[in-house]
């Protein structure tokens, strides 16, 4: 039964690796904080150079950018340029029927190659590593979404 | 009956918000064509200063960060990080089946704090207000993944 | 039957389109690539300037922004600030049942109108042709959301 509830064990293999994604996504936003607060710095509105209570010595340079945060901003960027479209094209995948196996390789592999990409990126590992685990992740969002259209055309 | 369609409340409550994030998220596009046009600049594209009859006065400035553009750019982004991830989890927690009241509570409630984030960061207001209502929004879509996730994990 | 499953045409229609937006936002990451292979720069992260297999002859003016590079992310940018928001909007549309003619007609001329705006993009063409095309995406996308949401209001 292809169906989008929790009685599918697909598409509960899918809820799970997207639950996992969305809460990797939304850390970024706050490890970003983390790391403004910790450079005091790395901010991006002129407002933010306020006197506030949580600002109290504020100075010219808190707009410059900050390379601890602006790493993370670029982490970010790539979770924005890749998760959204995995979270659609998994949801598509499970109405394709595939083998529970299939499945749970293909969920659980994106959500593992994200997170080994996330630790070669925030730990600046060389570029070939941090390559590798970002193309095991997108070959897999190309395959589910090519199996899905096939299926959709008929095939 | 937790499914999706028009005769499930929190189905229904679900789509109302997310019609209204989704519009608002289109409101940025155009908001920043608008105050491109005001600015007659923040323009991207060195082929932007070509003299065509939509800018008839084309100078070298107009590719130049122009802070009001920039600033609805900044928005843009902040809904990039936030929305989707909401649009997604939104959809997955109505099968959790949440008492009515609650779906109501965080949908709403996610708009809400969304308006207002835009309203304090497009008003420039203190990183304090501005992170007040984001967080909220945040939190709302942490608390709907973590219960979708423990749902689909059989707890 | 306003049903999420590939008995239903409607439902086909969205999920081709998906697939191929998806397909095409992938493309992007990969032409971003494919364009920093062939400048041999472009690159964002300070790592990527160190002596690697794929990077013999490190420089220090490899992490400098690289207008054909740029290019692709100011793409891959606008593909971000549209797609995900009709992946959801074109789905939760089928539920409101609109006749086969119009899904096709929106579905399909969202992705036609989004092949012609990159193809004007990576062209250079002047800001009207692109800004056409843009616009023609961006109202099917406000039509497809108005219109589930009149429906999800009862009216």
């Amino acid at each position: 039964m292809a169906d989008f509830n929790f009685q599918n064990p697909i598409f509960t293999t899918y809820v799970i690796a997207a639950c996992l994604m969305i809460l990797k996504a939304v850390a970024m936003s706050w490890l970003t904080v983390v790391r403004m607060v910790g450079a005091n710095g790395g901010f991006r509105n002129p407002e933010d150079m306020m006197k506030t209570p949580m600002n109290p010595n504020p100075n010219a340079n808190q707009t410059a950018p900050h390379e601890s945060v602006e790493r993370i901003r670029r982490i970010h960027l790539n979770v924005l340029e890749n998760v959204p479209f995995f979270l659609v094209a998994g949801l598509l995948f499970v109405l394709t029927q595939p083998p529970l196996w299939l499945a749970q390789l293909l969920f659980y592999g994106y959500v593992v190659s994200r997170v080994l990409h996330f630790i070669a990126y925030i730990t600046a590992q060389i570029h070939e590593i941090r390559a590798t685990f970002w193309s095991i992740g997108s070959f897999i969002l190309i395959y589910m979404t090519g199996a899905t259209l096939v299926k959709a055309l008929g095939y």
